[in-house]
Order: structure tokens, then sequence, then C-alpha cells
């Protein structure tokens, strides 16, 4: 079969009306800083690994994003709130010039959290007037992406946060549990849903926002298989821990039995074994385990293990994506109800749950280019593509994924032994091997 | 579209014949000792590196393969050469028991030469009294497999004794240098070979041996693109260096510019810049760069980093095998001419040259499982899956593989920064971008 | 000749009156206080090595000393401030159970620096009802150890503040620049002042507080020799290093050689070679190197290649201490000079000057044992003795340390690799050896 | 007291007549070559650790010292065996010019066995030469020092091969059982032997040959003191173990008891603890510990934290020397008998046994200058200085070190942590505390 002449890439930052642009702008900032209410001074400055940054770290450089992309070049007499923040807080833009070490992050105590709110202001400030000017297509562009990564660093933030309180020997709560989590939920049976492969279209479609990776869509032959209608619990996960699932070999990939072995793993991160059963750390402290909400804080090499285990595989991105796209909404992220995957709400017939929101559910798929792929000119090009080795992609959204940054056709990347993020497990398998 | 019910698995082993298969393991074991014949037994014992074997190691490890996984449930009354081999030499064999510590392999120094030597013997002395009474068909698999499994150690033997003789100050030569490589030799122009993608069989066809990890044959669609018609030459490779290539940011993934600052890469490994220009170390010792010669022991992401440069991309693995399918294979192993790859012969009429042989070709394929893929039970399933993260494939041979252990569907891995294999550069293209 | 018989050791901790005690007690407390008034919450939190601490867990852990080994012995009834302090402000006391882990010290954002206050306020309350109603000789004795550890603490806060500060690309100030510090003080030439060696006591003597490591006082027989009249100054410094003294390995011990390599120091921490000359980094910021004062921010390694090449030695601790003993204490700490130490005044004659104060000087001394040392009994016994090995003894006192904290028989110690101290060097020879 | 005036350093290497200096080097040399008989090419080329060396490597330096430090300035017409040797067996002279790279010497396959053995005749040929022509004082002492440091390296070589072969799972045994070592040999009680302190002489008194860091000899003052008659048993040691010292931080200096934690150790290096009782592996394999031969193969810190147990401490250097002087040989190195420390024999009246041979004794005094102590000048003023810092004393020579290459006044020296030396402890204690 030979496939149809090439379409061009699809425009993937449609342009929005500077009333909206600016009303968005106004409302994903606040966001950020409702999110850091409750986290003193002392909270923001701490980096507890190199892999995770202070939450002032990612309120300043978001607010860098803005500054250097889009004020430098498109407010006439813009001047820099500080000269040395350019430096200061560029995460990895090469196009943009030297950066400051990463795993330094934390030893920067100047400028603290009431200049960084001041660095905050005087940034929203331009762009309130320069937004309120109207932009030209080209740089609407760049603040909808400016936005975007506001809120994946709105997502780190928490988990960073997260990271960090489960550091300390005191185990201090941050938020107040939610109201709509009683210990009496339960999720319904896991099932299995079929799909007939063959030659499906993935990527993103063009309608609303996108990032220059989920670009072409493009076309891709499919196998027939089967995906589980609901990512597996903690339950379930504890079942594999108590077959052994830790210290059996066979069950691990041979770097993952290395990472095994290596950092003493016996089970997700933040689980604890008392006398009282397992607890977990939450965002609103020491926990019970609760047995129905999907599992999290697992790494690749856990999710392939567990998946190994239970006679199944987890899905290619691409059989996730065309799944999702029918997929109902109706297990996603809550407003208010903090950093908690919930348990699976009844499945729809024929269709499965949670896959948008919840978790970030690790795939089969390492992260790489879609063909015909091409990133942006400038330093947007290295927002995405140069990370595109050694990576693995997940899918879906997590809990703590703003509700409007979810889709089905989302390419979220982490090696495979990360287990700080809110990583789950859905399973499938072959058609050919089910019975 | 919908795909046919699936196939099984295509059988991977072929039986050979009794009596052939006793003339082919006297052959492929007769290789390993004549690679051997000019290592002292210093030269045998030392292990460079964590990732590299000694020489002894590489002949007693492929001897307690057949050992191991033949003649212990083979051959009645098989008596054991020493019982602690069992565990010395098991390479990373779970299913089989405890492994001696990998990066400890150097400290070895009992048994010695000698001593491997007639461990060899009496293994083969037990294999031929096997194998002249023939063997079942399942049987037989496995010591294809062992064949298969000492061919590759045959590789990395040589390219492992290479790397440790790099290391000595005193550049000590191994091997004479061809004599079939005048310094008159040049390459052909590299063309662009177009290919019209669509719909496309890979994988191994189930005619001679293949891994498990080639199977199953299986569809996979294909954009239309363009394949380079040979590799990549050093004097190409040095336009790139002279034109700042390991100082640019901008050509570089990420993880790969991490590893040019952290581990000073300033061109392939091996390479010196004199004041007479730049030299290579090589089997033959320190030489003149050859221009017209393919470049070699180049990572994945130099390899990726010069795609990047000439305006083109690595191929993907499907695209590289169906272009191989028809490729001839007049480039490919020098039987006597020792470790040096050839400037490619003239290339036929459209078709790419120097596919099979002289070089592994990186492709920007991470190794990961066929559709349908189910590796072998038992030991044997440990040979391939257990790797299918954070490795690349590549393919293609190179001039230090065996000629009758290439083959068009062969899936090589390794990890991305690795540099001591003979690893090149052949460039691809999207067709829509083409010119 | 035969030594007289053994004197008991002195009493270390002589008893204070409870009314001096208290008073005393509040003075110390305040000026810890004091130390980090211009200190935000961001600054008291960070670690920015692991030898380092956080501000904030210098004042939590000398008030765990409190709480810890005299209110929870000596206060009826006394109620801690949170049980889990007393594992999380340990520092190394075995004897007193679990620690928090040294190098983690950093990641503990809560307890912040306003409940830091409160814990401080909580046991200040306890303490000085303790003492108000007076204390027993041994109380009295631990209370006067915790308030020099509590000085000790003060100069460490002060130096690792520095040090965090130093990280910061911003290379923000700290406190004013010294107003007595004009750019034209100079120092008075160097000359050598001669001992006639023979047999000598050293120790402390049993007038006023020591530690147990200055006790038993004891004799000693020195050879002749000549100590330097003053510190070696920036100036002298620069001209070993314009000599090559950082590129020459006959002046280095073997592992300051290996040092000078690993680390790439090509001057003393803190100095930065600019076009308008050398800077030194200081607690009022970035200033122009002061080619008078005494170089300081030295490693042992440093100081000893420093005397090699001034064809001298460093002086033993017990030299140091004989000279020390009729000083002056004309050069010594500024009550409010802040961190900076001072060219030297005018040498009185025959006499060194700047013995006590300005800067630590690294002697020739390893620290060990005085013979006939025996360390008190209970967690106190484990303050100094256990490090007596892979330190050398520094002797005099810093611009950072408290005045009343110097005196000729203190010892303190480091490893010979630190640099964040205020260390300077002091010049020795044998007198046999002299011109 | 004033003391004397200063005496010019003893003349350390006193000249030996031609004829017996020409035996004595044969001597030494063979006693070499003896050394190596049992090893075979791949034996004599492995590098356990970076600490060791191969033996080959030893071979080759120990020539590499006579050929550049004597032959180059000293036989007219003098050719080198191989030029490129002058860096490739330079193990730390910087004054002579680079080195290879010490962790890197086990990488060197060639030159190999056969290689050395032909260097190491080429130079003896020449070194017959010029010692039958008779040579001048000050190369006849270069000479000496280069004897006396082959015997250094001889045992060097035999710890070093120890420990190789300790690495290798199958335990080889490298030499026969010492024919004089009965299971029923037992130790005498240990007793304590009384000095009375005051102000003696160490250092050596100019008869025979010494070291440079041996002198000047000078007086020093000693306080009252008791040294155990004989080192501490294998039983004495397990009983410590028993007690539980190794879980015991109150017992332990700091930088020891990081070492224990970090390195898991439980036992003296070699001990395994088996069904049959405890094992440790020696030059005759694996054998049962026996209770009443000294405890070797410790750290610095176990040496220490033993004698803490024992309610004693390490012996000065100093107080070992004074007692070693009077002491017997009885206890010392059996020329055939191999390396097996021998129980003690009985004590003669007042006077401690084994203090020359068996075990080296580890003292509580860091490695420093004495008094007046200048290096010689030239490449071996690099011999022993600038090691002075971050090592330990030990005195006494072991089983493994020639017997005339042991006196009262030897200074060795290691870092606390090592073990794989023949490393012993002996109690002292202070005369004041005794009962």
């Amino acid at each position: 079969m030979r496939v149809e002449t090439p379409r061009p890439p699809v425009p993937a930052h449609p342009t929005a009306q500077p009333a909206s642009l600016l009303a968005r702008y106004r409302s994903v900032r606040a966001a950020t800083e409702k999110l850091c209410v409750s986290m003193s001074a002392e909270d923001q400055t701490v980096q507890a690994m190199p892999d995770a940054s202070p939450a002032k770290w990612h309120r300043a450089h978001t607010t860098w994003f803005f500054e250097t992309l889009v004020l430098e070049a498109g407010l006439t007499g813009y001047r820099h709130f500080d000269g040395h923040f350019r430096e200061l807080f560029n995460s990895y833009y090469n196009s943009i010039g030297a950066q400051h070490a990463r795993p330094e992050r934390g030893l920067i105590t100047r400028p603290g959290v009431a200049e960084t709110t001041a660095y905050r202001a005087h940034v929203d400030e331009a762009m309130a007037r320069l937004l309120a000017g109207g932009v030209d297509d080209a740089l609407a562009d760049i603040v909808e992406v400016g936005l975007h990564h506001e809120q994946q660093h709105q997502e780190l933030l928490a988990t960073d946060f997260k990271y960090l309180l489960s550091r300390n020997p005191l185990a201090p709560a941050w938020l107040e549990h939610p109201s709509d989590l009683p210990d009496s939920l339960t999720a319904p049976p896991s099932t299995w849903l079929a799909h007939g492969g063959g030659v499906v279209e993935v990527g993103h479609d063009g309608n609303g926002f996108a990032y220059d990776n989920e670009t072409p869509r493009h076309r891709v032959l499919l196998e027939p298989f089967l995906l589980a209608s609901r990512p597996v619990t903690n339950d379930e996960y504890l079942a594999f821990m108590e077959d052994g699932g830790y210290g059996d070999p066979a069950l691990w990939l041979s770097d993952g039995w290395s990472a095994v072995q290596a950092n003493g793993w016996q089970a997700p991160l933040y689980w604890r074994s008392t006398d009282d059963g397992w607890t977990t750390f939450t965002s609103s402290g020491t926990r019970p385990l609760a047995p129905d909400e999907p599992v999290v804080h697992v790494s690749l090499y856990e999710a392939d293990a567990y998946a190994r285990w239970a006679d199944a595989r987890l899905p290619s991105e691409e059989e996730w994506e065309v799944m999702a796209v029918d997929a109902p909404r109706n297990g996603t992220f809550q407003e208010d109800g903090g950093l908690h995957p919930r348990p699976a709400p009844a499945a729809p017939d024929g269709r499965p749950t949670q896959m948008l929101g919840d978790v970030w559910e690790w795939t089969r798929s390492p992260y790489s280019a879609y063909p015909g792929y091409r990133p942006p000119a400038g330093a947007l090009g290295e927002y995405n593509s140069k990370f595109m080795c050694n990576q693995m992609v997940l899918r879906g959204g997590s809990c703590a994924t703003p509700a409007d940054h979810i889709r089905a056709s989302y390419r979220n990347f982490f090696p495979p032994p990360v287990r700080w993020q809110f990583t789950g497990v859905r399973l499938a398998k072959d058609a050919r091997y089910a019975v």
C-alpha cells in the first residue's frame, strides 16, 4: 500500500484572541501562586535532589520564560527585572545562553521568595501591557507555549515539593486530605477491551493546542490488542509484591533488576511497611495505603515487571492513544481535591476509564520523533526534541496535572528509573495470545 | 484496514543435520582459537573496562554455554571439567544461577590460558561425541544458538582486545595491516536512494537461522524516505569536526551534549591529533587516518549529531532493513583482512552498498520487542529480551563480524554512548523534506 | 632523666557562680542570634556542602545541647519542645542515640526559622529557671561546655554562611565592610623570633575553661627553633603563586599534589583573577585583594607547600604554644568589625604578633591525644576524642572566633584539604638550619 | 633545659665495598625472582585494586630504579632496554618526569613476563659491569637504597598477590603451608612490661643502613608507660568481636566507625565465618583460623578500637622503639616458612617478644618528620618525605618482610583504613592509669 502525499505539519499553536489570552495568562499564573500558598520561604528554597527544583525556582523560571521569549522581543522598551536572571533561571536553552548548573538550584537563597514574587509581578505587569495591545500570531503562539510550560511546571512544583517533604523524618503534611475520598471507595474489576488493529491515525489533530512532539499526525499499523479497562490498583500491586515480585529476576528487564538491587527497592516510592500494614506518604502526610486507588510512584521497570508477572505487557503509546480518543473524562483531575489519584469509577460499556487524569501511565514506547517530525526553529526547538533518547513515553496526565493540560495526544516522557512523579500502570496484551 | 489472522512465530532455529552440525561446530570453535593465536597469556587475562571482558573469559564463557545448555541435559554421564565454572563463567543467566560479578572478570588469573584451552578441549570432545550420535531438533536448535553466540563473542573478543591495547601507552600492534588496503583507495560519492514507503514486511523470513528478537516477521507502515548509498567516511566526518560540530550544543541530543562535556569528546574513539594530521589506533597499531574509509568508533550521540549537521537523520531499523534486502554483499567482511572497514566499492545502480559488513550502523530505533514477540522459554529467554530498554538498534555487521553471522534482519543493540565497537553512520531523510 | 610522679588531670571546667553563669548564658545565646540578624529564612535553611550546616541547624543544635545534656537530667519536670528534635538535631553523639544524616541537614524545611526561634526561647526560659536556682558543679561544668560549644558554632555559622553565599553567582554581600579597614593599612616586615628549645610545659594550666583535649598539661622536649613574627600576607602568597607554586609538584606533599590536580586549585578559596587583578569574596561581597592582610582560606596542603617554597616549615603545635603564651593580644578579634582578618600591627620587641585572633594557623602537628589524656565519661567524651585521626591541629583563633573563646592552649582541628575556614600560615624553622 | 649544639644528620647510607655490594645486589635481585617462581604470566599481570600493583610491575619498577637512578648517570655508554620504560615504570618520582597512571598498571599486557625478565637481565648485566669496576660513595649509597627499595617491593609483591588471589572465588593456594606450624602451637599469656619514661634517644644510630625518615637521631621526653609482651592473638581478637566490638560506636574513632559502616566490616580482612568456625585466606589457601597466631590484616581503626575495648591504647612509635632496642629477634621472619605470622615464643624475662618480624604493629603516631629532618636532594627526596601526611607509623616488620630489612628504627607507614598488609596490634598503657 502506498501512503498519500505528505501533508504539512499541523499548526500546533493556534492563535488565541487578545482578551482571552490575557485572561488565560492571568488564570494560569494565579494557579501557580495558589499552589505555593501553604509553602514557607524555607519550603520554597530547598532542592531535594538534582532531578527536582525548588518551588521558588519554578516560580522564577516560568516567569523567565515570558521575559526572555516574549517580552525581550515583543515589548518595546521592556526593562529586565534583574539582568542576572537571564542566566540564573535559564533551565536548558543553549540557544539563549549559559545556564546556572541544575544541581545547584538549591544553593540560591537570594533572590528569596519576596523578590521572586516581585519578579513575577514585574513580568505580569509587562505581559498585561503587551497582551492588552494585542500580539501577532507568532508571539501569541509563544505565549501559549509559555502557559502550557507553566502548567507543566505546576505539576513538577507539586511533585518536587512532595518529594522534599518526604525526606523530612517528621513527615509533615502539606495539604488537607481530599474530602471526597472516603475509605470505602472501591474500584470495579479490571476487564479487557479489544481493538482490532489495522492502520490508524495518531498524533495531534490540529484542534487546540499541542506541543511540537505530538505532530505530525500520521498513520501507523497496529496489530490487534487488548487494553485493561482501568489502571492497576495498590491491592493488585501488593499481590505482585507478596508473590516475591521484587525478588525474582526473571520478571525484570536487566537494567530494572540492576536498579532493584542498587537501590534496594522493595515497594513503590513512599511506601513503608509498619506493624499496622503498609502506609504511603502523601501531600496530607503519612496515611494507610488505600487498596483500591491506582498504584503510583512506580518506575518503568516496576511497571514492566508487574505486567510480565500478570502475563501481560505495557501498551504502546499508539495503542494507548487510539483507545483514549473515545474515553470518557470521568475519572480525571479534581480541581480542589489535591494530590490523590482516585479509585476508578464504574467502567462505561466497552470503553476504558481513568485514561485522562489520575496517573501517568508508562507505555512500552521509547520517546522518539514521529515520522516526519521537525522541531520548531529557535529556542523552542529545544523544548522537546533534544530529549528524544533514553526516555519512555507516559500518557494520560495525573491527579497533579491541570485539567486543561490533559489531552489524548499528549506525550510526557521520563527516564525509566523515575519514581517521584504520579506514575502508574495500565496493562495491555497481544490479541493473538489472549485466551 | 484490518490485518490478517496472526501467524505463529517463525521457527527461528531450523535443525541442521548431524554431520554438518559437527563440522560447523568445529569450524566456529576453531575460528575463536585462531583469533587468539597472537595473544599472549597476559593479553588474554586483562579486563580493560567493565563493558569489556578478557579474551580468556570469552573463550571459557562460550565453552560454558555448550557445557551448561547442551551437555548437562543432552549427554548422559557428562562430567564437568570443573564444577566451579558453572558460576564463574555464567555471564548473566539468572535462570541458571549465580554469576561472578562482571567487573571482576579481570581478577581471575586462575584458571589461566592453558587450563582454559584444556577446558575447551574437554567440552569439544564431549560435543563431538554428542553430535556424532545425532541430537533431536530441540537440542540441535540450542547448539545452533551456541554457535551464533560464539560468533558474537568472536567480535567482542576482537573489539575488547583492540580496546585493551589502546590503553597501553606503547600502542602495540596486534595484526598485520591488511594487504588489500592501499592508501589510494577511494570511496564513490554518496547519493540518495529513494523508497516509496507503504506497508512493508520486516523481521526474519524463516529461511536460515535467526535470533528470537528478529521475530515475528510483521508488517509496518513506512513513510517515503531516502537512504544514503554508502556510510559516512572519515573525511566527511572531519568536515563536521572542523565546522565545530563538537562545540555546538544545537546539534546534539541533550544526553549527547552531556556526554561530550563529561568525557571531553573531540573526535571518535582512538583518533589523535598530531603534528602530521589525524591518526587512529587500529589492530595494526597507530596509523594515519584513511580519508575514504567509513568512520567508525562513534557513539549514537555522535552519529545523531553528525546527521543533524548534515541536514539529515538516522534511518529507522525498518527503513534500513527493507533497503538491505536487495543490497549486494560486495562490501562485506574480508576473511583474512582483519579489523579494518574498507572504503566503499562503486555503488550498483539504485542500490546501497556496504549495508552488510564493514560497520555497524546506528539506527534511530530504540531496541524493543517486535509486535507479537515472545521470548523463548528457559535460559534462552534471557538471551535477548531482558535488554529491551535503554539501548539502540544497530544494523549491518562490521569488519569484525564473521561473514556468515551477518544478515539483513539481524538486530544488534548497544547503549547510546558506546564507542568501542565498529560503529558508524548511514544517513537517511524524509522524502517530504527532500529537495 | 626521670619525670616526676604524674599529676591528676587539670580540672578543665571550673564552676562559675549562678548569677554570672546565667548572665554569661544569656550573652552567648544573644550573640548567636545577633549573627543571624541579616539572614533571611531562605539564607538560614540551605546546606551548601556536607561539611557545612544551615544557620537554622546551628541555632537548633546548640539549643539541643542544653536541652539534652543539661535540662533532661537537671530540670525536674522539663518538657521537651518537640520529642523528634532529640534525633533531628543530634550532630554525632552515638551515646545519646540515632542522628539525622549530616549531609541531609539542608533537606529540613520544617521546623522553619520561626519555630527554631521558638525552640530557642523555650529552652532559654527553662535554662533561666534552672540557673536561677543554682546548679551543682558537675552541671555547671556541662553548661560551661555548652556555652563554649555554642561559641564554636558561632564561628561555623559564619563560615558556613560565607561559603553558601559564595556559591551564588550573584555574589551577594552579607555584612558591611569594616570601617576600620582603610586600603592603606600595611603590615610590618616579617622577622624571625628565636626559642632555645629544651623541656617546656604545654597544655592548659588550669586557669579558666579548657576543653578536655588541652589536658593534661605535660612536658615536652623541643629543639631550638625560629618562629615568624606575623602570619604570611596575601602579597607574600601571591609571590609563591607567581613563582609557579601551584604547578611544581616538588613543593607539595603527595596528597596535596593530588588535591591540587583533582580540584584544579590555582589560588586560595574565594580568589578570582580578573582583568583588574585578584579579587576575593568576603562577607561584604567581592573585593579587591588587600595585599597586606594575612592570607586566609588555604588548606594545610597549601600552607605546607608555601612553607617549603619559602625554605621554612610549619610550626609544631607545641612550638606555637610556647611562643603564644607571652604574645600580646593586640591583633585579635574586632568585636564589630566582622569577618576580615586585619593587617598585622607593629611587632613588639622580640614577640610575635597576631598569634591570638585573625587567622587559624595550620601547624605541622596531626591532632592526637596528649600523653596521659583520658576523655571525659559520657556523651562529652565524644566531643573531641573520637576525631583524633586524619586531622591537623590549628592554633590561634580567627577573626570569626569570639574573643573570649581564644586562648593559647586551644586546639582546633580540621582535615588537611579544608579551606572554608579562616585558615592561614605562620612560618617556622629549625634553628640548626637558620643562617 | 637547653639541648646541645645540633649534630649533622647521620650518614644514612654507609658505603659498601664493591665485591660485597655486587654480591648483595645479586642476592636481593634473586630473592625477587624466587618469590615469583610459582606465579604464572596471568598471575603476574593483574592489578587487583589501585593500591596494589601487578607482580610484573614490581619486577620492572625495581629494575627501573637501578636503570634510572644508577645506570643513567653512573655507567658510561649505558643503553636503555626500552626508552618508553622511563615513564611506564616510574612510580611517583615527579623529579624524574611523567608517570603512567597508578590505577592503570594492570592494563599493560605488553611488555609481558618474558620481556620483563629480559629487562631485568639487561639491567643486571649492566649493574654487574658497573659494580665490578667499583663506584664512588655517593653512587654506592644509591645502589644501597635501590636494594632496600627492592626488598620493600618484595613484601608488597607478596601481599599484593595474596590479595589478588583472595578476589578469586576459587581461593587458590600459592605456597605450601609452612611445615613448622603445627596446630598445637600456643602463645604465652600477655604481660605488661614497664618503662619509666624520661628523655630518651630515638632514630637511627648510624650503624648500618637507614632511610632518611629514620633520621636525625634525636631526644624525646616520654611519660612512664607499659607495653604488652607480645602482639594480640586471633583468639583475643575474637573475644572483642564476640563482645560486639564491631557494633559499638563508643569503641571507635569517628572515621573508623564510618569505615566500619561504609565497608560492612565485621572481622579482619580475609576472615570468613563458616559452619565449622572462622577461616582465613592465606598464601596456602583457605584455612581454619589458628587461635594463637597474632591477629593480622586489621586496619588502624580496628587496632585502635580493640585497644580501647581492652582498656589500653596503641604505643607511640617512640615508646615502641625504646622497647625494641633490647628485644630479642627470636620471633622473626622464617626464611622458608612463607607468609604466616607465628604464635609468640616464650617471653624472655622482662623483655617483649616478636617485636621484630611476624606482624607490622600499628602505632598511635601519625607519620611525620622527626625534629630537624631534611629530605635528601634529588629524586630520593621524594622517597619518603612527601608522604608525611594522612598516614600512621607501623613498626617491627612482618612475616613477609625480608629478615635483613627489619630494624628497630624502621618506620613503615600506611593510611588508617589499610588492611591488606600483615598489620597487627600490640597494646600499651599509661603507667599512671595502670593498676
